[in-house]
């Protein structure tokens, strides 16, 4: 019985009724031969109180003022739920992300977590403590003052410490049972998958899945830390996310793959394995029309982007007219940046020489993820065909070794994650999913 | 211009309208050349909830976990005071109270300081920041846990960070406008005192007062800090508490010296000078009844009560009569710890040998502070002929060098207060107080 790291939530830990829940289930881990160390959020609305707050007293919150700010959320749920395991009568200790020695950068509000020192933690765990660690939060390096991660902080937190303590796993607890093949909001048919490889997972968390973020599944994948996501309310078993599948699991049949190649593995190197469809409405699509066609234009246009501290996505450029020796070039971006991107373009646009600029924020983003599929067309082609048979016109298309993207019109997204899932055989009352490659078809 | 701690307590930033209210009020310090270290509590109620969440997850809450959560309301609001400072245009930045340097003892709920290392407060005040520090809490020197200093712990932390930094004076802003004569919920012609000495402050903090504990004047007297209670609200001058008379306050006369002393300077030896009546009526009175009358007796009961980590304040014990050698032994005590110390002399009884215990809540205390008492009877002859002008009874009497205090039943505290207020000269009415003494009055 090794040492799990366990993460729980804000919607798990929103009232004392949810902490005394977490409590228990956090001492039956104890109580099954684990050392166990607990990474918990800020209770429920805490954050976005805090955030109105601040937003009251001044209209730019400081960064390293806010980041104190809302470490306040954390310290709060940890104490909490210390407490009520110790009224279960098992012995736990909380602690700030700097006693647990989470170190970071100094950028305020999004530090990255560059050391990880658990020294505090260690002899916790050895006294028979469960120990209860703030999310969300380090302690910068060089000023020793107190850091926020940012989006997706706390469970950065969890796999860190994982990896730091040579934990057997990093359970994140949500309010979902787990990573599906799609979202169940969009399409009713999804299924929860039992394992996805951390490949898949980073492709999927990159196009619009929101039960992980990207920046933690890299973290475990670095480390090869097994993620188990799963569920506060239920107690069922969730989704691994890991390198391999465990062994624990039951052999990955018909849903994953057809009958007649399970027995060659898990990933057959030669098959296309879909492991799902994601899609993501939070993107706005920018398009530079007439460029210059001349080396260099690209460069000048994304350093003008990245100086302004813009994250972007994709980006196509089309082929010049030869006559008019023009291109356009478009990418999308979180459409929170985009008025940002605009006027940072619109500075440079004497220096670059573009015409105009268009801005675009009703597109939407679906894509399919799954292993394999760069070597197998039949993936590409079943993916084109089934949005033409939904009617969704495709904008744009980027591909990667196992992701294929399109941007459509924003109402379009839901028919067509739909009829993709449905597609790929991945609809729960499909007998299996459909494998293209080796087998011909 | 000097550095100066101000302390804000938590009915003066208890929403975003008090916090920026508070922000004007330290910016215009910092702009009349004084460097500024503001020591803050944590907003309104905030404590309050805190304290009710903890209840809702454990009928104990545990010390440590207990410290961890209250501490995060500092951190909040602190934050806040230095964003809303931050949008005045002037830069300030917040501590914890272990960046500040806070070093306590382990004995979570109320520790007591034991060092303060203020470095990062002196560079973020070199720098040209205004500093913000959490009132309340510290950190155990041992165990690097974070501790709170229980009540009044913001005020001690003020004068704690007020010496270690040398300043010149140490503000404390509170709703009421300084030390008055008596409470004037109670007395109606209490006045405001412009200055009170440490001792005399010391003895009314010790006896009811609650403007200051006792705990932060004892630390102030001790490092001759110089202590200016005032309004965070009405902006007037408040009452300096110190060694010596400030310079720039208008010569004592009238209020608080008979003219033809007044020459003789702020504290003449030989005449009695009355600061103010205090009253308190959060005490019980427990006597023991029937102790043997030998050597040991009185320490062997106090030891009982000591171990059960109970204070108690005055011990009376009255000559014996010759015929039974028994003795009665009274004191007083917080009515909260009333309970436990029943238990803990029940449970000696059989070694004490007393007959029998009673138990009494319903008493109040009155005091009387002022310099020179003790060497002048007639104080306490007019105390006693104004308590019983008023047909007040006394049950016990405990004196000081500078304060004579009476127990009453609890019914009698307020007019009993009036008297006294009124015989000597306080009330705002009168032209001046009363000086024994060398006068020969």
């Amino acid at each position: 019985m090794g040492l799990v790291v366990q993460k729980y939530g804000g919607s798990s830990v929103a009232d004392a009724e949810g902490i005394k829940r977490v409590a228990r289930r956090i001492v039956d881990t104890k109580k099954n031969g684990h050392q166990v160390v607990v990474v918990v959020s800020a209770m429920g609305d805490t954050t976005d109180e805090l955030i109105d707050l601040a937003e009251q007293v001044s209209p730019i919150p400081a960064g390293r003022e806010f980041d104190m700010l809302l470490t306040a959320g954390e310290r709060i749920s940890m104490a909490l739920l210390a407490m009520a395991i110790k009224n279960l009568g098992h012995e736990a200790q909380s602690f700030t992300g700097s006693q647990a020695g989470v170190i970071t950068d100094s950028v305020h509000n999004k530090a990255r977590i560059i050391d990880v020192t658990p020294g505090r933690i260690r002899t916790a765990l050895d006294e028979g403590n469960i120990a209860i660690v703030a999310g969300f939060q380090g302690v910068s390096q060089d000023k020793k003052d107190i850091t926020t991660l940012g989006r997706g902080g706390s469970d950065t937190t969890a796999v860190a410490l994982a990896a730091a303590l040579d934990a057997e796993v990093c359970e994140i607890y949500t309010d979902v049972d787990g990573v599906f093949t799609a979202d169940p909001r969009v399409v009713k048919k999804a299924r929860k998958m039992d394992w996805i490889a951390f490949e898949d997972m980073l492709e999927l968390a990159s196009s619009g899945s929101k039960v992980l973020l990207h920046r933690c599944v890299e973290y475990a994948r670095r480390y090869n830390i097994p993620i188990h996501v799963r569920s506060s309310f239920s107690g069922l078993p969730g989704t691994w996310v890991s390198n391999e599948r465990p062994q624990g699991l039951p052999p990955q049949v018909a849903l994953r793959l057809a009958p007649h190649i399970a027995s060659q593995g898990d990933r057959p190197v030669e098959q296309a394995i879909i492991s799902g469809v994601s899609h993501d409405t939070s993107e706005a699509k920018i398009t530079v029309v007439g460029v210059p066609d001349k080396p260099g234009e690209a460069a000048t246009i994304f350093r003008a982007v990245a100086d302004a501290e813009i994250n972007i996505d994709m980006i196509v450029q089309n082929v010049s007219a030869a006559a008019t020796a023009l291109t356009d070039i478009s990418f999308t971006l979180p459409k929170a940046e985009g008025h940002k991107a605009m006027e940072a373009l619109t500075r440079a646009q004497s220096v670059i020489g573009f015409d105009s600029l268009r801005y675009d924020d009703q597109i939407g983003k679906i894509s399919l993820v799954g292993a394999g599929m760069k070597t197998n067309p039949g993936v590409t082609a079943t993916f084109f065909e089934a949005l033409s048979n939904a009617g969704v016109n495709i904008e744009l298309i980027s591909t990667s070794e196992i992701r294929i993207s399109v941007v459509t019109r924003a109402d379009d997204v839901n028919p067509a994650v739909q009829a993709v899932h449905s597609a790929f055989g991945l609809d729960s009352d499909s007998d299996e999913a459909v494998v293209y490659g080796g087998t011909g078809r």
